[in-house]
């Protein structure tokens, strides 16, 4: 598998822009489009926040009833959410202006939203905007580049990957990009994710590949604790890499599986990374489990301790606030066994052997702790199951944003 | 039932103490002594944590077999959690000690300690602070209020509380105090809080009444979704009100239940306002519930969420956030039958009418969340359960507390 430049164009036939419509931004982009020359076929998993989005439940739909998804358009600003039944018909009527503009059907049109909760979209921008994508849409790079930025909000910078594997013979592209700063703590997947393939695969095992693989990685982040009324993850897949269609879970699938883990987990540390207000990625490896649910239930308590996180802003080795949030899990395990370690470009040194401190310099530790990418290596000692989770510290900036900003 | 001033001294037959013993702090007082003239029966409730600090063990296995308790000793600090075997060889010598110097058995002292995790305590001035605090304990409401400021962490300020009421023609009083600002999450009760009365009581139905009385109050305040190592609430009756003794739940029982209820609510409340950094008491009353469990879930899920106490530190009517976090409680309800209101000294409005915001002024639902207590009214329409949680602000100064202090 080869990580190579770009994002969401780079799977063949497909192509994006973005247009700023003014809908909350007066100097940035804040609408994107993503297009597919041939109908694909698509997956999704969303929020499981019962108070979901407008667009999600417009999502849900196309994901589960249609097999001509063709375009997925996104809005930045307003998250049309909490906004009723005006906010289901501007769905609407944003998929109904995609599909006349690009000459589709209605039910081929994906629709995302991100930002202010509560707030009615501006649907004559909306419509205004969509006819400007629709006209400048592009296979380049840059025009994926160009979607991934229009479609931030808090983020600090555009999140996006392209990777190549040979599946059958043919060489097969993925590409993605997603935005997520803050209300980050994704119960089945995170805020906003789109995923481009040029792979041939049946609909179920696309969605299959994308259940397995949300689990691994934005299932596995959290950024405050707060899971989403938004949270939307996408794959489209125009099968134009011409390789035998995938329809059982033999050798391709697995290979596609693998890329696609590679690139959803890539993403999905680049919003945990990018968290509000963050300044360092903080990684969590619970290993010698006894089953992977209590590695997992271990690793995404530390990560979402707002002490931890406060210590590692700290650049504090201040382990016993590790220990803690292991204890408060819900998992079992034996504190008196457990042994930690901090690790990054720095070094990597143990903490604690069976559950008590050893002597090691608190110096050497900031050190360590003072890198933009930490993590935590928990070994527990009863079995050979391993998670990794991923989250960010917690700092006086995210004070700043969410004090100030109506999201 | 009558407030009096007082703490944990006003009960007949109880002193205290506070001593400087210079465990970690060389300027102020951190240890204390609670003393009941005449034996006790106890109760209590402790983390569910399954790292426990080792006072946790000690107190458990007195709670449970000891019918003779008489002091507690407390220490703050230091939490002697993480410590192993020397950290529980620590408590049994520290019982020992307060012991002979009061004349009374070991197994009637319970031991507590608050403060940073992993450390050991310095034995031999802990001895010394005991010698102290024996030979200065009194019985006056100075001596009360020594004690709960000596147990403070990064307390702002002491906590306590006393009631008189009136049982089978009898004046009995209660008097308690806490500490608690950072690591609080409770998950069965609070870090530390301990509760003296004069009642003639039967130690089951005392150990009853305080499980009732914990899922009210510490079970329903978060500062920061940290369940400590050292959560404890201890209860201390030692009969000496000459009620007749309480052996059965009918009127003397629940009239003890409504006031012991009364001020535990009072002393969780205190900690939630006093939370790391806080700038406000945020309470969150959740009204039509199906079921008590479903109230307790979203009001607790609001409390705790990141994103809405720092708007709430912004003076921010971010109801956005309210229903996001009502939404991934867990609990199932109907978003578009939602009323929300927000109410303080300086008036009450609501926001929002059947999932829908109403056309309130921004200007004025600031000046209401901009009182050191603020609340939010939900009404779920659904039934007639409700739940009160309380909960405070995320601030600058929770960061600048934990980024630094090695807790």
């Amino acid at each position: 598998m080869n990580k190579i430049k770009g994002g969401v164009t780079i799977a063949k036939g497909f192509e994006a822009a973005a247009t700023a419509a003014s809908i909350k931004y007066q100097d940035r982009s804040d609408m994107a489009l993503i297009y597919s020359e041939v109908p694909c076929v698509c997956a999704g998993t969303f929020t499981k926040n019962i108070v979901k989005a407008a667009p999600v439940v417009w999502c849900q739909d196309i994901v589960k009833n249609s097999d001509n998804a063709q375009a997925i358009v996104v809005n930045s600003g307003i998250a049309n959410a909490c906004t009723g039944e005006v906010g289901y018909q501007y769905c609407q009527a944003t998929a109904e202006t995609v599909a006349e503009e690009l000459g589709i059907e209605t039910t081929a049109v994906l629709v995302g939203s991100t930002g202010v909760i509560g707030k009615q979209l501006p649907i004559n921008k909306i419509k205004a905007g969509i006819k400007e994508l629709a006209k400048d849409k592009t296979a380049s790079v840059a025009s994926g580049n160009a979607a991934a930025k229009a479609i931030m909000t808090t983020d600090t910078k555009e999140k996006e990957i392209a990777v190549e594997i040979m599946i059958g013979g043919k060489q097969v592209t993925i590409g993605g990009m997603c935005k997520g700063s803050g209300m980050i703590h994704p119960d089945m997947c995170t805020m906003l994710s789109f995923v481009t393939t040029d792979v041939a695969i049946s609909k179920e095992l696309l969605q299959k590949a994308l259940s397995a693989v949300v689990d691994d990685s934005y299932n596995m982040i959290s950024v405050d604790g707060d899971t989403s009324t938004n949270d939307t993850v996408l794959v489209l897949a125009n099968g134009l890499a011409g390789n035998g269609k995938i329809t059982k879970e033999e050798t391709d699938y697995q290979q596609f599986v693998a890329a696609l883990r590679e690139v959803n987990i890539f993403l999905a540390k680049q919003i945990a990374g990018d968290g509000e207000g963050a300044t360092a990625l903080f990684e969590v490896k619970v290993i010698g489990g006894e089953s992977k649910a209590q590695a997992v239930a271990i690793s995404k308590s530390v990560i979402t301790s707002s002490l931890t996180k406060a210590a590692i802003f700290g650049h504090d080795a201040n382990w016993g606030r590790i220990l803690c949030a292991m204890g408060y899990s819900g998992a079992t395990f034996d504190p008196e066994r457990v042994d930690l370690f901090f690790e990054s470009k720095a070094g990597k040194m143990q903490i604690i052997e069976n559950g008590v401190a050893l002597d090691y310099s608190e110096e050497q530790a900031t050190k360590i702790l003072s890198e933009p990418e930490v993590s935590a290596l928990v070994d527990i000692k009863m079995g050979d199951a391993s998670a990794t989770a991923w989250g960010c510290d917690l700092t006086y900036d995210y004070i700043k944003i969410n004090a100030d900003y109506r999201s």
